[in-house]
């Protein structure tokens, strides 16, 4: 089958000719539908080799759609047939945190030589993917696989960091979305469909604040070195009960915490190459403005995510691609001109 | 000054000429600007006279909007000429709860004598009104005092009994509302400003569902004795996370329970002269469906209401009476031939 | 192997030579340390012939604990050779309820013919027993299996009744365990360890009393028709914030519901051969008492149960027996004179 | 009457004969009969001209107790005779914050010229103080105010901090606590009432870790630069679900952050003259770790405080001065020699 690997480090990603895979027990063999591409993916292709631990050669894709077409000896609780996206970030499913479906906190899943697929394990880039247990697996029945993929990642990470606020952003609060891409423009509408908040959306240009705008953002407010006091003057002065940061460029993180309000969450989503932090001390920020950095979310999440689409909510902007093009979606990704999430589909 | 009065028990409502007061050390009197009519001031009026503790006459309307016209020595944190509402439920401020603001749950108000206007202490069915604290008003700007007195209790009631239970609307997530009256067609409205979760509403006619759908309720059911089988058919089976019955009578809580989930609250905020009660045990309902009756709600829930008013949500229900007619309201009241909520505006 | 099995409707439990079972894919073969005996076998082996549901023959027995001696195949996550319990309210490990580990509530799990050890599925009260997934085992180092075993459904059903309730027992509050048998005793050790509250144990006899005290409540009250008003005397005329009834019969759910205060939880565990329930309704108790009746509890509440009985908390009261005399254990638990919960050892 | 004041910038407090205040409509005059002294009082004295703030000359303390022996007129809800300890960080009383007893954040209160007394306000450094409003003061009963008094200040603050991460001290949590002073030493006390957590805890002298063992500290652990490298190893790797650092200096922050676990809070109470900051970034902290800076606590804590206080769970140590010698106490506070809670008792 074809997949698209990374195979030397610092070299581009290739799409090449490998064996279709065969689910062991408890398994289950995927034929991928729609598998999305992400920044993350760029990240980790331009580590170094002393810090690059995935293996090579590595089979990209850690968002990932497909239709169940193979069961391993005792793989339960899935049917063949079925349209599923796959919960990446998986762990050991035994301890504490794995117990409460927050694989992507497992804190074995690193001994165990545990990684996600597209991350450690063969990804969804390919015609075929075995995933490692049903548990990993979300029905989504006709919903389109490739509107739907992206949720895996691109709308779970921010899915997951705005439902650890929610209790937060009562009636009358405001939330504020620093960067409206991939994974901000999500946001802004699962912020809509889950709270009274009022959103407020920062980007750089007009164009990505039009999109903001399209999706339910309130207001937009161009992210610049004004971007914070001009947040504050539409909120009267007053902060932001939550702030997002999907960036994560010294730049926004200071923006972040200059509109924090008093109890508010900041949460800094967005990695950067250059490492960024947020200084938090007496008289830096309001009172009991919490600032953290998540990874990914958990697997009852995405389930309800995944309903959250059902209800015809979203308005997911992605731009397809055929297996062959994989690489140069790879190169538009880096360069900043794709509009929405990539998708490839390997069926094109 | 004018005031609508209940002067003997079992006696109509009478409008009367009474004294204007006077606001004592930090009190504050109001212009009143609307004044809510409710089933508890019919449901008090025909109370026996052993049951009834209010006193006689009794200023009826515990809801209440106005404008500041005078404060008393001390009275501090509002200025004359402010437009608000007022917080009903009175506590004694200092206690466990009050100190939360949940004075609605004051365990102290009843031995120090304290009662909510309009329900003991002399209410906002008159020109002017003495309110115990500005901490019982909140401003409420510009917006119109006749669609936001309504607040005061058929908004803030289903507020404080859905944001109870927002951490079991989550997306994918249910909500049955029986009775879509004054606070029901209200609680429609909430519950979709503040949840992801599918609205079922059940009513007795076609009008009263036409007008739930209109105020957002994705699906309505006639209420009746398959109303529950029929609630279970559009969930695919499941059960519903919140159920509001606005209604109290035994059918209907009845009908709350059969379509209450696993982990659900069941909470029952109507009430009807024939006792009714819900069965909790085993076997009886799904486990972990949580039934309770709360009552109105807490000061700070008041606040964010009214925020949420400023964001143009709502879209309330009113039929508006000159105080002379306030006599008739009650009458209509009491037929049941009412569109929306009832509000007194003395100016008329 | 010898295994303890409900062979005939009405009959007793007998003690029968089986085959010794094997491990299929992703499933855990135990050599079984211990297993509890519980009140619920009781239960239903007292059903008629039209109300049960298990199977026959059933070999009994849902508290577990065991060394693990045999991996089927594919099944990770755990090592031969370690002790372990088993958690016993097992789901499909894929819907949203088993993706946060309530596998209690799955709802899934009677349409896939899926049932705990020894209530459906092949017990523990047999020398060896197969887990059908290494997810439903924890570990529990070098703690003693026969004090042990009693937490997973003596321990978890009272732990998960106490956590969901914990953010109501702040300091000030009061917590009364009605019924201070298997699971109360271990109530009052939980809520002692997990809370602040004043703990008030209701019995019926002096001795049980006595027990309550030894294992920490602060307060004792006498079980009968003045338990309530003696509670509330206790408590300055306030009432609980959380009542837990281990008994479930009429007259301790109508003394839960009169020592409920405002905002309290009342969890109705126990259950009774005559079916009992809680009036919920105006008037009929404290505003906002919210009444329940859960079943179990879920995966991480299990895990954490343990870690703190390896904190040396606990002080299980258990009396062993013999597989042989598993029967007499039965005879002695309908009869009511047990002291503590009865484990069987099969090495004995 | 006789008062402790600070009088010029960068002098010392003296003992002052001022007049008597009265007690304006709606407030309370306390006869002061303890008053603590605290750090901060040190912070605002060492502040330059240009940065104080608070007005001079400046009644002294923020943590006060007194007996009710005057009420202005309309000051209701507390009684003449009335022993009280009195909550320092007032609020306007009507905004959202306030109406949830979270008057310690407050957005009004500068703009409303309100402070804390002893810090803006006159305090309890003097024989007489003048409470806004009754609901201001909590009654003690029979305990001893030279003991509770510091929970106004010094208990409410670690009581809140601890509080609002409640949720994450389940079974098998921990707790480090870094300064085992003032603050700390009751910290260690609400941490063992409230949760099962394991408290282990820091400081720089033996000692000090040996008062730590003595309120309750499961573990001690000297604070240098291995003190986060020993807290994991006892820990068994894992790290701890709260860190509270009380002391806020750069390598105590640092510590902070090396010992949180995933989905941990971090919480900077302490404060030093050198201003120091956590930096919260990607690969910096385990992941969702929550660093915040809260300050003082609410309403509602400081009676739950109280409650807590009247179980006779608390073990506050304190250093009894009379009002001449308040300047030494002061003195000794700089020096660090003081052993506990420094007090002031008028009457001595």
């Amino acid at each position: 089958m074809r997949a698209v690997q990374y195979r030397t480090i610092g070299g581009a990603p290739e799409v090449v000719e490998i064996e279709r895979p065969t689910p062991g027990p408890g398994q289950v063999l995927l034929e991928v539908t729609a598998a999305g591409i992400c920044h993350s993916d760029d990240f980790v292709m331009n580590l170094p080799a002393e810090q690059y631990t995935y293996g090579l050669p590595l089979t990209l894709g850690h968002e990932g759609a497909g239709r169940v077409v193979e069961l391993g000896p005792g793989a339960e609780g899935v049917e063949v047939g079925t349209n599923v996206v796959v919960y990446g970030p998986w762990g050991c499913g035994v301890c504490h945190l794995c117990a409460q479906g927050k694989e992507n906190y497992c804190p074995r899943a690193a001994e165990l030589g545990i990684y996600p697929p597209g991350l450690g394990a063969p990804g969804a880039l390919a015609e075929f993917m075995v995933v490692d247990s049903p548990r990993h697996l979300v029905p989504i029945g006709d919903l389109d696989p490739v509107k739907t993929v992206p949720l895996t990642d691109a709308g779970l990470t921010p899915y997951h960091a705005i439902k650890r606020s929610l209790g937060k952003l009562r009636a009358g609060s405001a939330a504020v979305v620093i960067g409206t891409g991939g994974l901000g423009h999500l946001a802004i509408q699962i912020l809509r469909a889950l709270s009274p908040a009022r959103v407020i959306a920062l980007d750089v240009t007009d164009d990505k604040l039009a999109l903001a705008t399209a999706v339910g953002a309130h207001d937009v407010v161009l992210s610049d070195a004004g971007a914070a006091a001009n947040v504050r003057r539409l909120l009267g002065g007053r902060g932001a009960q939550l702030v997002l940061d999907f960036v994560g460029a010294q730049p926004t993180i200071d923006t972040a915490m200059a509109v924090a309000d008093v109890e508010s969450d900041v949460t800094i989503v967005g990695i950067t190459n250059t490492p960024a932090a947020a200084q938090v001390g007496f008289f830096r920020q309001a009172y009991e403005a919490s600032v953290t950095v998540p990874y990914w979310g958990s697997r009852s999440e995405l389930i309800e995510l995944v309903d959250l689409a059902h209800q015809g909510v979203f308005d997911v902007h992605t731009e397809t691609f055929a297996m062959a093009d994989a690489p140069a979606a790879y190169e538009r990704l880096a360069a900043g001109t794709l509009t929405g999430r990539a998708v490839v589909v390997p069926s094109l």
